[in-house]
């Protein structure tokens, strides 16, 4: 026996189908930064039910008549559960309707992609996973930061900000040590006590950090300084989400763009 | 001083702009997966300058008198040196063209994009970055295979498998520790050593692994089995590059598709 092993021919779900869902991500804002596979499930879809981080530009990308439904609202002002999307998926397929359901970023990476997928499956659904630009490759582009580098960083390690602080599984003092690049995602208000554990375990605080806000979009803003100031650089600057935290000394890498910089 | 801030407002260069480099990540090959950006600098493109990974149904975007010169090969089969490469790219630009800068995956994700970043930048020419798809979350989607999760994942770290077995700067036993997901990228040639580093640093040999040879193409096969195997796993199935080694109890998850699995 050498391993398990699957065909790569396989029938897959394709833009348009009816009765199957595209879980699909949609890239960090910047509609630009969609795949060419993601648009034509979009242009293609019946239905979408899109998170909150979803911009509008990339729903207007849908025909006239798909119905979008918003699972990061709902009357009242609450947030769908995820039981309660994982059913509506399922109820919109069995419709026999082409379902996109367009997540921010990339659907594996903080996108509970996989519990919905799962769910679709025990559900009988034909599904397929469309890859998206995660928040952390279109942040670094956009702010000239290189998220791994020869002289740098021969490893990154994205996290999710909501760990810090938790029984999270993770070993801090390793993500402490070593010259890897750590990027926190939904970093804002746990910032505080995640610069303050790296530094307990060991990491200088003198690491520069970058603040990305509103990745991509034109009103990102990009704020340079370092771990032992991360909590302050997050109030003084009024930082609000979506942002993501840099971690590494290629964060410093930014301030190559001395054209662009401004002191606030 | 509250930190150093990029202005979002600053000028950046357009597709087909002349006497300016794109730097344009390809994606993993699947040329479906580049992004709506990347597209429209192919296609305007006077020269692409393109790396070994990166398809022939990616190029054909570009227009037919668009110069499209391979940096991973040349006459008498040596490949350009990173100096050759940044020197091209400086000529061309300076000869008032369109220039592309054509790599797979993401740029600044073990694609050297950084370095010939700021050559660029020292050169005077106006530069962009545009993020592709990077291997990992490719891979991931194209095989089931989510990069976090919120029962086995809080962290997912991408590593060259040039590291292993160097001086690398990397905190090995953190790697070993923790519940994060390991992606190697360039993985096939260091597989044992990886494996028997991680394992000596406390990482159970029954960690499932995931090795992804030519992710996101038709010929693309996933291969599953255990961190004790890995060595064995890559030789017994003949695995060439590219390949992507995913390491975590996120690996197993792909079995999750029963329908698609065959033993080999």
């Amino acid at each position: 026996m050498d391993g398990m092993q699957f065909d790569a021919t396989r029938r897959t779900v394709t833009p348009g189908e009816r009765g199957a869902v595209a879980i699909v991500g949609a890239g960090p804002g910047d509609p630009e930064l969609l795949t060419l596979r993601a648009l034509a499930f979009v242009q293609r879809a019946d239905v979408i039910v899109y998170d909150r981080l979803v911009g509008s530009a990339i729903l207007d990308f849908a025909p006239d008549n798909c119905r979008r439904i918003d699972a990061g609202k709902r009357k009242g002002g609450a947030v769908m559960t995820q039981t309660a999307i994982n059913a509506l998926l399922v109820r919109q397929a069995r419709l026999g309707r082409a379902v996109v359901r367009l997540k921010g970023g990339d659907p594996f990476i903080f996108g509970r992609g996989s519990e919905e997928l799962d769910y679709l499956k025990r559900a009988g659904i034909a599904t397929r996973v469309v890859p998206g630009i995660t928040a952390a490759t279109g942040c670094a582009a956009a702010s000239g930061i290189p998220l791994t580098h020869r002289d740098h960083a021969a490893a990154v390690t994205f996290i999710s900000g909501h760990a810090a602080g938790t029984n999270d599984g993770l070993d801090w003092a390793g993500l402490a040590h070593g010259d890897q690049t750590l990027v926190f995602y939904m970093a804002l208000s746990t910032a505080g006590p995640t610069a303050r554990r790296l530094i307990a375990k060991g990491r200088d605080p003198a690491t520069p950090v970058a603040i990305v806000e509103n990745g991509t979009l034109p009103t990102q803003r990009t704020i340079l300084g370092t771990l032992g100031e991360l909590e302050y650089l997050v109030h003084a600057n009024a930082v609000s989400a979506p942002a993501l935290v840099i971690i590494g000394t290629v964060a410093a890498l930014a301030s190559a763009m001395p054209r662009e910089a401004i002191a606030v």
